[in-house]
């Protein structure tokens, strides 16, 4: 039975993790170290990534969770520099990586107001300013895909991949009826040709992979052809469409980008959807990146016809500058945004104001309870406006094309197509490599790219043109310069250099 | 083409937006604001739940959005109070609702650092620090389940329903050779009986919806059989699979509880993981609530078994008092962690250090780019030690008891179970209630407590038990006192006689 003496000692312990005054003496000191930080990354004092090797760091991981000390106000402030010691620091001007951005700042501070109090949705009564904030943001961002208020439907996710796998789910629900009750196979056991999904010949790999998780199966995922400039070819998925369903075979969904991760090229969405439409088939784009265009006079061409798309992700944690995750998928005709999902929880979801199901984020999203995602964008927005949005793109997507005349003006650097947006891919081609066979050249840069990466120099990524290793960037720091671009070329020629010389490769 | 005037311009206003100084200016007053918060809360000076019609809500959402101030300094303030003062106040001792904890605050700390430097994974490189505090996090949980070191494997999600879906995929992928690949509907089209999954009658909704996402059909979920303590029998359990099997039925997995959400029941874990090894089935349980229990050395014993299981979820974002989200999902045998996917995409996965995948977080989760869910808990284990867990588990589980005892003893309120931990399920049944049909019953306690919550004096939750409306508590926050539980009654038999002498119901 109850133990009293025991559960008040415990419960005083707990008051006193839990003091008001203790957390307020944290925040000012967290503040300070994040300030400071913050300053030594643009003022480039710091490493790029802090690369150590992983059994190393887990180690070093664990070791701290035995350190607890007797005095907390001291050990706090510890625990944080070795979180930022140890990181990864995309505010570094040198950060040109993947596409996970230099986050605004404060918009770590609106986020973590929703972390520290811990809102929440699910239903609309645990969340209830959290979910209008998600809310009046699918409302705006639905807007600047060209949709007439009311007519959509939107939601937050965590992560372009749950926004990829939604928009697929409901795609397979509408195809397929009777899928989510019956399951895939049909329930009948009537044998029936496999139904297939169509996606963009470079989509990100969580577009395969949601064919896998939702019993379709990844073998039944077909490349749709690329053009010359390795966007989708309309007139070949016309073609393709055609054959397909002449031999009676169901297409669940047409996934295109805008844009693909490997150079950034944007699928011509108004062709296709016109292409789809004559099908009669669901149109999803992955917009997970290019999205954010939309606010921009000078890009959002690079979008058109986005409109015409049945279901369209967009992550605000990428091109908008948000911390992750923060994800929209948009439904076109909002009466498809209850074809994900078709249960109920009855203590979730209450009979007695069943209106409210309307506003629950359950009903929408995979997560049930769900983070306040969007607090972030809710309150960067709020405190600068719209026009911050068109800043972020401009200037990230004109470096783009910086770097790439840049590129143009040398030697030996060779870019592999001409940039639509901030998405570079290159290969660094000094005199001894010119003859090299394609496997040699393309382990030379993969093993430049490492020594670049562990340095701590810079941060950029690889990828593969033509089946061949090459270097790519991400120009997703506004603090980047045009100085530092320069320095990347030296940089990567002096470690080509010391790599030449070396035994490898 | 290039405008670099405009660039400029464009790239001096971003610079604005980055200043570390105006983000240290802003992290003071941030702080400022929370601390004063959370001591309001804790005062009770605030309403629990600031209660608002959703469609009022929305308006002031988007209302903000346009109402950028020419003095951002002054504004960002306001900005955070407005959060702050719509939101849902969890820290309240008064919030006594749905499985989302008071979250220790300083936790959301440690988590925001994270947020503002934007740690995220996908990738070891891009994450070393985020993903090692995962991995030695999943280290320590996975001991405390009673698991050998390097025999289990195990990852962090975006919440228990996401957590379900992974472990059920993994078990599907299993279970059917080839789902993967060839989809649910099996390729050659040969017709079969359709597989099922087995779920604990009471389970949480994200597992029946997981097999609707996963292709087996949500008809295909059979509920197991609970005794009449709501546990699953492992008896009747054992008799089903006889059955099942007899038929020719493949089953996917048995899916159990620690604990169920309804009134908190634990399954006989170590009885259902012999039922299920015996017909070679896949034991998944969601542990999302119950698994922190295994800190406390007076509650462990309601998990005994659970290391025979083949997948467990267990959600720190709940008992151990993080925010939201952090759910792990843990694999009795590694070998099985790279079962639920089976892909590579090669420009994340780098045939330059093929050892690293090991590491990559996205071979593992749903999630590609993965925010560092885990620097809360790290941080919170860190500076206060495991000890903590335990207070946390063993404070509410005993308050759980002590509000059971405080219903027993009046004459107006029943509890409808003996509590195993800190949800109680229970009914307001005053004198003109006491032969009121079950309807009416039922609606009294939800008119009841819709008055009580959007009052802002408690917030609890609504359950349905034999089919009839019913009162849930989740005694979930460290702060709530006896005191407060006695208060509660009060509240609602005040409530109780306004409702009863007004129409409704």
């Amino acid at each position: 039975m109850l133990d009293e003496a025991a559960l008040k000692i415990a419960q005083q312990r707990l008051l006193a993790v839990y003091d008001p005054q203790r957390f307020r003496a944290a925040a000012e000191q967290w503040g300070e170290l994040l300030a400071t930080h913050l300053e030594r990354d643009q003022q480039r004092e710091t490493r790029v990534l802090n690369w150590a090797e992983p059994a190393a760091n887990i180690a070093e991981a664990e070791r701290w969770l035995d350190g607890v000390s007797t005095n907390p106000a001291a050990h706090f402030p510890d625990i944080v520099r070795q979180m930022l010691d140890r990181g990864h620091n995309l505010h570094h001007p040198r950060y040109i990586g993947h596409q996970v951005p230099a986050p605004v700042p404060i918009a770590g501070l609106f986020d973590a107001v929703g972390s520290v109090t811990n809102q929440v949705m699910a239903i609309y009564e645990m969340g209830p300013w959290a979910t209008a904030v998600e809310r009046a943001l699918v409302n705006r961002l639905g807007e600047q895909i060209g949709w007439q208020r009311d007519s959509f439907a939107g939601l937050v996710t965590h992560g372009g991949s749950l926004g990829n796998l939604t928009g697929l789910l409901t795609a397979r629900n509408v195809a397929l009826g009777g899928s989510w009750e019956e399951g895939v196979a049909g329930g009948a056991g009537v044998p029936r040709r496999a139904p297939v999904i169509i996606v963009q010949g470079d989509a990100h790999y969580s577009v395969a992979r949601a064919a896998g998780v939702i019993g379709l199966g990844t073998k039944q995922v077909l490349r749709a052809a690329l053009d010359e400039r390795r966007k989708l070819d309309p007139q070949k998925l016309d073609e393709q469409l055609t054959e397909l369903i002449a031999q009676g075979q169901r297409v669940v969904a047409v996934s295109a980008c805008a844009c693909a991760t490997p150079i950034g090229a944007f699928d011509p969405l108004r062709d296709v959807a016109a292409v789809c439409r004559t099908h009669g088939v669901w149109m999803h784009v992955d917009a997970a990146h290019g999205g954010a265009a939309l606010f921009s006079r000078r890009y959002r061409h690079l979008l058109d016809g986005v409109d015409q798309a049945d279901s369209v992700v967009w992550d605000a944690h990428k091109m908008m500058f948000m911390p992750a995750l923060c994800a929209f998928v948009f439904y076109r005709d909002k009466r498809h945004r209850f074809e994900t999902f078709r249960q109920e929880a009855p203590y979730l979801f209450d009979p007695s104001a069943p209106g409210m199901a309307e506003y629950d984020s359950g009903m929408l999203t995979l997560e049930c309870t769900k983070r306040a995602a969007a607090y972030g964008l809710w309150g960067t927005w709020s405190l600068f406006g719209q026009q911050l949005f068109e800043d972020l793109v401009d200037v990230t997507f004109d470096l783009g094309r910086v770097f790439y005349e840049k590129l143009l003006a040398t030697e030996d650097f060779v870019p592999l197509h001409e940039p639509e947006c901030n998405i570079v891919a290159f290969r660094h081609v000094p005199a001894a490599m010119k003859s090299a066979p394609p496997e040699t050249l393309g382990a030379f840069q993969r093993e430049l790219r490492r020594r670049l990466i562990e340095s701590g120099r810079f941060y950029i990524v690889q990828t593969n043109h033509g089946g061949v290793g090459a270097l790519r960037v991400t120009i997703i720091n506004p603090l980047t310069t045009a100085d530092d671009l320069d320095e990347l070329l030296v940089t990567l020629r002096e470690l080509g250099v010391e790599l030449l010389k070396s035994d490898r490769p």
